[in-house]
This record gives structure tokens, sequence and C-alpha cells, in this order.
């Protein structure tokens, strides 16, 4: 039975510099929801650009919005065909839900699905709220071993996971990470959980490099945009011994994506994960005769499960990409931390007992 | 045995514009090589543009250069060690012989061999010459029902067969071509014969388009440079009834490239192999939000065999490439023509049978 | 508006050689699905034989069920969600719809999906009757010069898509199919369409084989259970020019089994398609050394649009399949001629219109 | 400059249990060979299996045949062509080297070469000997880190990364191993540095479990033969929570096989790796419906480096593999070892600094 009357706390964006915490009517599952008492919820970088901005490209905060989608929850109540959970789990949460009916979502790429409903994008609400209603085949059970906090981060990390999937990282693999922010990180855990050999982060800010090593990075190289591609190429080639055979832009910048065509092994892989400009100068010459595959990689799909057994199997500490703790009372500070960019990753506990789980 | 004091006229650019008809000794096939007679050989067009520049990129005639790599031959000799052949084959010749030894030659990759010597890109000679030998492996016996014409058509085709095989078009693709030039019109014929639904050409030039119709094409469309690449896109989803999944460029030009990506279905592939310029301005915000994969073709490898058996089961008629004919004797107006850019093929007979084999 | 006191004649297996034409009411669609006006249903041989053995495996017939799944129809009426059929649009049918929930359907797999409901596999219906309900994503739409009896076909056919596509055929291909019925006829069409440049068909039959050749087979070859697999395989060897690269088996025997391991090429593909016996000796040492690929070929996913697009471009003549056509009246009689074993396709016109439409 | 009238002592076996040691002369590099100081050989259960029985299959022992494959080196003269390594550096040995030139050496697959030379298989000579010339191409330089015998061990860990590559084991996978010999060990070594999350191994010796769980494993079951493949195969499924979506044979046995192709999820994949039976009797209809991918697995291609860099890398501890050490002087002895079964790997020094590098 659905709590009534209950606390409701919810983060809602009205406009640009406007965001509210209040009280909002618990949602009922569908047959096929669960009803999640939230757990913790991580702020993405869209959130913040929501916050700031008011739009995305053509996606605009017309009216208010929940914020939040990196997130997990506890199962409250199972809707009445829901057999993959039952109350008290804890749950990871993959924020979108696709269409199911489309030729995208029948050939396994469910997240190129036009009529995707994806949480905190204009005008889907998010889930930085006590209580929400989710799909339940896209709640993933967390293990005891998994936490709230950990569940939350699989978000970020299967952006990781697909990425190095797109790339093909596996063992022996030679890897470059273009851009060492948080995607850039979380891209690093899962190369690393790949099989990858050795893996080098460039970046602009030596402070973000330092933090690269930390979590495992082989190599890493300050770069400037002055630099020439071909100079940088040389001594990224030297630093590894090798080509790299798969680069992974983490940045979105012009000048890392060039980089990526001029270092990439002959016959490697160049994938665009980071969003930036929304045109670059391409030396396609070079990718044409080096026979590179240049792939996006946007968001994912199936990948929720392989991240949640990178964390279960311990491949990787994800828990040390939180660097702010608040709670959802805190949220409007939370916010304030996560514009100062100095964070990696604010999370905001949502369940009382969120850091215990 | 080696024919000794025989004709061995021989074609020779010795710098830009000096083209002369010569004799040249007649070689001795090495263990592994066989020499042939050699029987037609297609002019392409870096052959006209080494003739007018001299160079290509970083390719430069400092010497003396043998012309020719599109042909076909009969085999007059072989080495002690060669098998698959013998005297009296009629062979088409790959013209690029790797290094064997490499990764990339290990992996199957062996065009992207750092050390492969290639037909008439300096220094390496070609083969529009009477008496010419190469590695045995490398040329490919071709069945009574394939001519010796056909046999030469196999090197720009495998280039097309590459092309699609990279893009992965097979049964119930739509497919786009940007580019209706000999390039375009090989990869349409080896579309085609992969089993492609729909096949869509776009030019500049009214006249290649009628060409293309001619060649099969099921729709084409003319640009030019001042539409919009979003509008062009439009047309062509409402031309072929639905998104083409795969666009292989076949021009080089900017804005064919900026239609590929706008037009390409989400999840599609962009084959680039038509060479142009070397920096191209390309969308990648739109490529990685669609998770495309954008893949440089360069020539071929392992795509001989495919050609041929393409040819020999009469799958497409490649003949009808040819426009223009010449013997050997004639190469210099052969250039001529070629020069023009209003032939598709210009062949060289250079056995005197030629016509007939 | 649904059709009421319509005539909704229907064709019901009650159990062990009863089948009974009767009326049932007309279903009503949900808001997802369409209600079609039956057009043709091919015999299948499961629908013969649940008819003479009340059962393939596990699955049991234990209630009445309704017969047929190879269909096409015609929209009566559409549920209010659906969007891509309307009023009169012509569809086939895939009979299997997934649970579109677990971890097979979101991976593209869905025909592997635990929970697919598929027509007349018991205890679900399926659709040999005039009025039925289907969800409107697993309908497709025919154009214009695709007939009813032809989208009935896309059923079969489909398999055949499937079973080349897990094969790899594709230009250049040298396929061996072992079975020369139905599963091997739509196999050889699906092949050719791919590319494939000499088919080979073997049955015990010499009228199949007979059909094979009308259908396109480049050769066939008789074979009996006493021939040496090692002397048929060198056989078809020397009848290809080639090892086959790719094998089919449409028939389920052991003897087919391991002439497909013993006669396919080191690296190649044996797909196994035709059900027949539970176990088959295989010869596993030489499967390893020669590093095959034994993949199980079941159903189809994803390959209705292709198969379609293989029919609507002419890509081969699919009717030729249908030896024998009957009225729904003359159900009876139609699964009388099916269980002959002499009918290729036998079809059943359920619409008054459905051989001019 | 080649040694001159040094100890060249080597293990010769003249026919079965005639294994000898005497002195043959220095092999003389040709231009893209290496001459070899050999470091470490270890013994392969094919080395007992020609000297007890004389022949593996269709090679037999008919002339006097110098034993050893799994072998490392220090190069003592490099050919002339010889560019890769030079004099001093420490070497891996490939034993397998191609022709080539034929179709598998182009592709890639250059271990289904039909004219490999492959080290110890009649009646080609091994390199357990103290000198020893060889392709430098087929020779992987050693790190610093890496030491001979770990160099030798490069040979069967190349086969367990090769398995696990065809079974496309990856992060997130639920690998099955059955049989827990060396080759089960390499497996799963290599599966685990691949990512996968949980790996079982089943043998019929509580023994070899045990030293599989000191590798690594997360899960061990003894099995007999006459379990029930069924029985078994929930048992694998409950102590994993999943279906096993990798599966590797690591036994050749017919009990296994029947195991994988009943345990292995839907759309997995059943790798035969391990020589046994010549026939086994499988389960065909249903590795149909379960649309299993059976794979054989033989030797390795272009696997040394990603080995390499496993070990270089410390993803696994290789070393623990070896239990007996002998010099090349106690050859008989090594072998005595090797026959009873008891040991895992022996390693022989033949270089008299062997264990300090």
């Amino acid at each position: 039975m659905a709590p009534v009357g209950q606390d409701n706390l919810t983060a809602v964006l009205y406009k640009i510099n406007d965001l509210r915490l209040e009280q909002r009517p618990i949602p009922i599952p569908k047959d096929d929801e669960v009803l999640l008492e939230m757990g913790c919820v991580g702020i993405c970088g869209s959130d913040v650009h929501y916050l700031v901005n008011g739009r995305i490209g053509e996606f605009i905060v017309n009216e208010p919005m929940i914020c939040g989608h990196e997130a997990s929850g506890i199962v409250a109540e199972v809707g009445k065909n829901v057999k993959n959970l039952k109350r008290g789990d804890k749950v990871a949460i993959e924020p979108g839900v696709p269409c199911r009916r489309c030729e995208f979502c029948k050939e396994g790429n469910y997240h190129l699905c036009r009529d995707i409903i994806f949480c905190a994008t204009p005008p889907v609400h998010g889930n930085l709220t006590r209580y929400y209603t989710h799909a339940a085949d896209f709640c993933y059970k967390l293990p005891e071993n998994v936490s709230l906090e950990e569940g939350a981060l699989l978000e970020p990390l299967s952006v990781g996971v697909h990425a190095c999937r797109k790339a093909g990282v596996t063992l022996g693999s030679n890897v470059l990470i273009t851009g060492a922010g948080t995607i850039g990180l979380v891209t690093l855990l899962a190369a690393k959980a790949l099989g990858a050999s050795k893996v080098l982060l460039t970046d602009i800010n030596e402070k973000r490099l330092k933090t690269a090593k930390e979590f495992g990075a082989d190599f890493t190289l300050l770069v400037n945009n002055s630099d020439k591609p071909t100079q940088q190429a040389k001594t990224i080639r030297e630093m590894l011994g090798a080509y790299p055979d798969r680069t992974i832009d983490c940045s979105g910048f012009e000048s890392s994506v060039q980089l990526a065509v001029e270092a990439t092994k002959p016959g490697g892989v160049v994938v665009l994960v980071g969003m930036g400009s929304p045109e670059v100068k391409v030396p396609t010459f070079q990718a044409l005769v080096k026979e590179l595959h240049i792939r996006g990689s946007f968001r994912y799909a199936n990948d929720y499960p392989i991240a949640l057994a990178l964390v279960a199997s311990k491949k990787a500490d994800v828990k040390k990409l939180i660097t702010h703790r608040y709670k959802i009372e805190e949220t409007l500070q939370a916010f304030e931390t996560a514009k100062t960019g100095e964070a990696i990753k604010v999370m905001i506990h949502v369940h009382k007992n969120a850091k215990n789980m």
C-alpha cells in the first residue's frame, strides 16, 4: 500500500536559478512499476546546466521540473505485474525508459529510442524526491555489498562502461582518454576493469590529472590548446611505448578530437563521449587512410548490469568519486557546491539512513 | 624461361607532364613471384594526378616511375616456390604487396602495413608495361568467363567492395552514396550485389547522376553546395521512405560529409572513401547523440576474391565502366582523355589480344 | 469499432486428428493492438505435427487451440495508442510477441525471451481465423506491390533470412545447404539475395533437388545415409571449386550435421536450423582444430523487415513456394494435403479477396 | 657471428620412450630469423604424449624430433633483415610460423594455415636445445620485468587468452570452465584479466579444484560422470546466481561438452579448447533453440602480445603454474615427473642463468 500523507520533499527547478524544495504528492505505481523510497541522488553536470542556463540544446525547462537522474532507492511498493523485485530491495535506477516498440528498442539500442522518457530531461521529471515511481525492469537489485551511494554512481559509471565497450577496450589495450573530468574518471575505471594495459589521460588542468593518477591512470599528460596535435601524439606514443589503439574523448573540445585522430593507431577506434562543440574540424583525410573507426557514445544501453558487476566484484572503488555529501534538505547548498566546478561528485542523501545502506 | 631480347614497351612518368614510352629490361621473377605478360591496365585518378601534379600528399615523383596499378595479365613464367599459378593463367593483379610480418599483416589488415609496396605510388614502379613481375599470391586466377578487362577492373571494384563491407551493407540496407564518380559507381555496384534494398546517389553533376541511374541507382539527387544539409537529408528520407542506414562518401567534400552525418539513421554507419579535403568540419555533437559509426575505408584487403566472385557470377556488368579503350602505344593519348574528366574509365590494352581474352 | 455479430470462422485443433471449423467471438484489440481481418495463412510443418501428434517436445495441446502462424491480414481497427498503422493497411504478422522487459528483449534477442507469446504454440492461440488481434508493432505494413500471400510467406522466409544472417552469408560466400525442404528453399532464396556466389543443396530426395534447381541452386547433390561424410565433403568441394565457408543444416539429421562439420572450411560457420534429433554425434575434435563456429538459429528476430525488403525489391519470387491453395472453409482438406508431404507450401485464403490483394 | 664449436645440448625424441640428450650443430639464422640462446622450455602434455605414444592423431614421430615448444630465449644473432630485435634481447617464442601467403594468413587466421611450421609437431623440430633459430617476427621482446620463465609460460597462457577471446569473455561475464588442468587454469587467469565477474571451474579431481581456488576461481564444483548434466547445470546456476553466459570446455570429455550445452545461457557461447574424444554426442536440439554459439579454439593467433601485456602488467601471477624446475641436463627426469600427471607445469632451464633472468 502506498504511504499516505507522508513527507515527500522534492527538488523542483522552476526556471533559471530558481530551484525550490517543496512537498509533492506521493505517486502511485502502475502495474509494471515500483514505488521507491529514494536513497541517494548524485548531481550531474546536466543538472547544473539546467539550473544555470535553463536549457541544453533543444531541451528547455518551460515548466517546473523535478531534478535528478543519478539515483538509487528502496522498493516501497510493487505494481501487480512486477516479479523481479520485492518490498525492501535496494535498487539502482536506470533513468531512461524507452517505448519498447520501435526498431531501436527491438534491436537492443533502446537508448536511441525516439520516445524514451529520461529523468530530468525536460519535460520529464527526475527523481530528487523522497518517493518516486519507475519501471520495475529498469531498477537493478543491489546485492548486500553494494551501497545506495554506489547504486547512484552506477549512472555515471555506466556512461564510462558504454564508452569503453563502444571503443572495444579489452585485455592489452592501450587507451588514451582526453579529458579528466568525471566522465574521464569513470571511463578510466571501466577501462582498467576491462583489462586495459595502459591508460593515459590528458587534461588542461593539473589538479584533475593528479586525481586521475589517484584513480589508477598509468600516465597523465598536461596539454594546452597551443600544443600541436602531432607533437602531443608523439609524446603520448613515447609515454605508452605504443600508439594508443583506443582513444576516448571525454572533453568535447576540438583540440581533443584532433589529437584523438592524430594519436590513434591505424585501424583503431576513437570514441566521442564528451559533449562539447556542435561542430569540430576533423582531419578526415588522416582518419580515412588510417581507417579509424570514430564512434559516438550516448548514455548507455544494457550497461547497468555490467557496471553493477564491476562494483559488486570490487574491481574499482567508485565511492571515491564522491567529494561532497548533503542531505536532500540541503539541496540548494549542494547545487552551489556543484556549480563551483571544484567537486567531482556531489551526492545527495535522500534517505535518512542513506550513508549506512 | 624468361623471354629474352623481346619488346618491353613501358610507360614511364619522368616528371610533371613528362610521360614517356620506352623500352625497359624484362624483369626476372623471384622464387615467390610470377612474370606476367600484361593484359589490360586502367587509368586511375591517381595516375592522372601524378602526371599533372607530380605528387599526392607526401608521395612525390622524384625519380622516373612506371605508371599503372589497375591491371591484369597472363602468367609467362613462375618462380620456383609458386604453386597457385601456372603458365598461361589469366590473372588480376592486386597492386599492393605488404611486408607480411608486422602486426597489421598478422591481424588481416595488410593494407595498413607501413611497409607495403604499392604499384605506381612513388617510388614504387607500376605495371603499365609489357612484362612485369609480381608476388604470386597477390595474383588472382581468372576463370574462363572473366576477361582481362574485367580483371583490371577488379581494382576499382575492390575499392567499392571494401567500402561497402566497412559500411556493413547487406540485405535490406538503404544506402546513400554521396558522389557519383567512378568510386561512387563501383560502390553502387557492390552495394547492389550485397543485397541493398535501395541506393540513392547524390552529385553536383547531372550527367553523372544519369550514368548512376544506368548503373542501377534506385534514386538520384542533384545537390549543390548552397543547399542546407538538413533540407537535403529530409529530401533523401522522403525519396527512400526511410533514413539511409549506411552512407558512403565517395566525394571527399565537406558538404558531403556533413550531409552524411545529417542524413544517416541513428546507430548507422558513415564510411569515408572519397579522398578530398585534409580537414572537414563535422557535426560531431550530432554524430555523438545519434551514435554514428564513422569509418575510414582505404584501398582494400581480402576484397579481390569477393570482387572476382561478383564479376564471375554476373551480379554486375563492370565492363560498362569502360568508356574509352587504347593500345599501350597510345598511352599519351589515353592520359589526355583521362585528363578531360569526361571518361569514366579509360582502359589501356597492353596485350595485343586483350580485347578477346 | 469492432465488427459485431459477424462471421468469425476459426480453425480449432481440439486434439490429435480433431481439427474443427467453428465460430468464435471477434476479439477486441487492446490499446497497443490492432484488430485484423485475416488475409492468408500458410500451413507449417509444426501445424501438421500438432494435428498428428498433439505435441512438439514439451509443447502439448491440452486444450482446444486455434491453428496457424504464417499469416497476413488487413487492419480493421486500431487500438488507441497505435501510430504505425491505420485501418485498411495490409500487414504481415510476426507471430511471436515477447515480454519486452527481460534482458533478452533489451539486448535485441527478443526471440529468446522466456515469456514470448507465440501463435499456435500451445497454449497460445494462432490466427487461422477471420478476425484476430495482434500487437501493432509486430505487424509490418506491406507496400502496394507485396501481396497478402507474400505477406504470409514472410514467416518462413524470415527463418531463412535469420539462418543466413547467423551464418554470415555475404557477397562471395560459398554456401552448403543440407536439406532441400521448405526451410532449405527459403534459406536458398535468402542466401542468393545476400550475395552468395554459389549455393549447393543436398537431399535424399531427388524431386526436392529438382525444385531446388528451379529455385536457383547452383548445384545439387543427392546423398544417402550410407555415404561417408568425408567422401561427400570431397564431392562438394569439387563441385563448388572451394570449401563451403557457410553450411546451413536444414534437415536436423545426424548425417547432415556430420557432413556440415566435415565439409565446412576452417574458420567457417555451421548453422543448425532444421529441427531433428535431440542429440547428434558431432566430430568435435575436427570442429575444434578447424575452429568452426556452430550456431543455433531459432525462429527470427528483427528479420521481418529484411525479408519484406527482399520480397518488395523482387530479389526473389517467393510465391512459387505455394503449391496448393485453399479457402478457410476447406481447411481440413488443406491439412490433408499438407500431411502427404507432397506440397511445398499449402496456403489458406481466409479473406474472400485474398488472391487479388 | 654465430657461436662455433660450442655446446649445443639438445633433447631429441627418437621413438616411443626413447628420448636422448645429444649434441647437435648450432643452426645459422636466415635473413629474417634470429639465433636464440634458449632460456626456458616448459613441458606440454603433447610433448609427453609423443614420448609415450609416438603420435597424436595423424602426427607421427617417424624420425628423430627435437622436443619442446613452450619457450623463451635470448637473441644471440640477428639475420640481416631483422629490425625488431637486437642481440641480447630476451624474447618469448611463438612456436608456429605460417606460410604468410594463403588466405588464412591474409585474413588474420594464420593459425589455420595449412602450411604452418609448428615446433615439435612431427616432422618439425622443437626448441629444447641450447641454440635455436626462429622467425624474428614470431619472437616477442620481453620487457625488463618479465622473466624467461614467464616468457615460456606465454605459450600456455596464449591458449587461455585465445579461448577467452573466442568466448567473448568481458567485464561482467559469468564463466564456466569445465576441466581444471593446466589449460583450465590459464583460461581462468585470462578470464579474470578480461574482467569476468564470476568464474566457476568443474573437475573430477578435488586436488585440481583446490588449485583452481588458489588461482582465483570464485567457485568450484566436483563432478562425476554419473551426475546428470541437468542437475549439474542447476547447481552451477545456483552457485553463480545466474546462467553462465560463456562456457569453456578444457577437458574434451563428452560429459563436459554436454554439461556446457545444458548449462550455458541462451544466446551464450560454448568454446571447445580441450582436446579429447574425436566425436561427442551433443544435445543439438537444445543448442539450436537456445541459439548457442559453439566455437572451436585452436592454439592462438595474435594472442602473444595480449598474453604478454597480461603478464607485464601483473594482472596474474603465471609463475605459480610452475610446480617443478629442472636443468636441460635433467630432461629425462623432467619428463618422468611430467608423466606422473602430478605436476602442473614442469619447467626446464636451458640457460645457465635462467632462474635469474
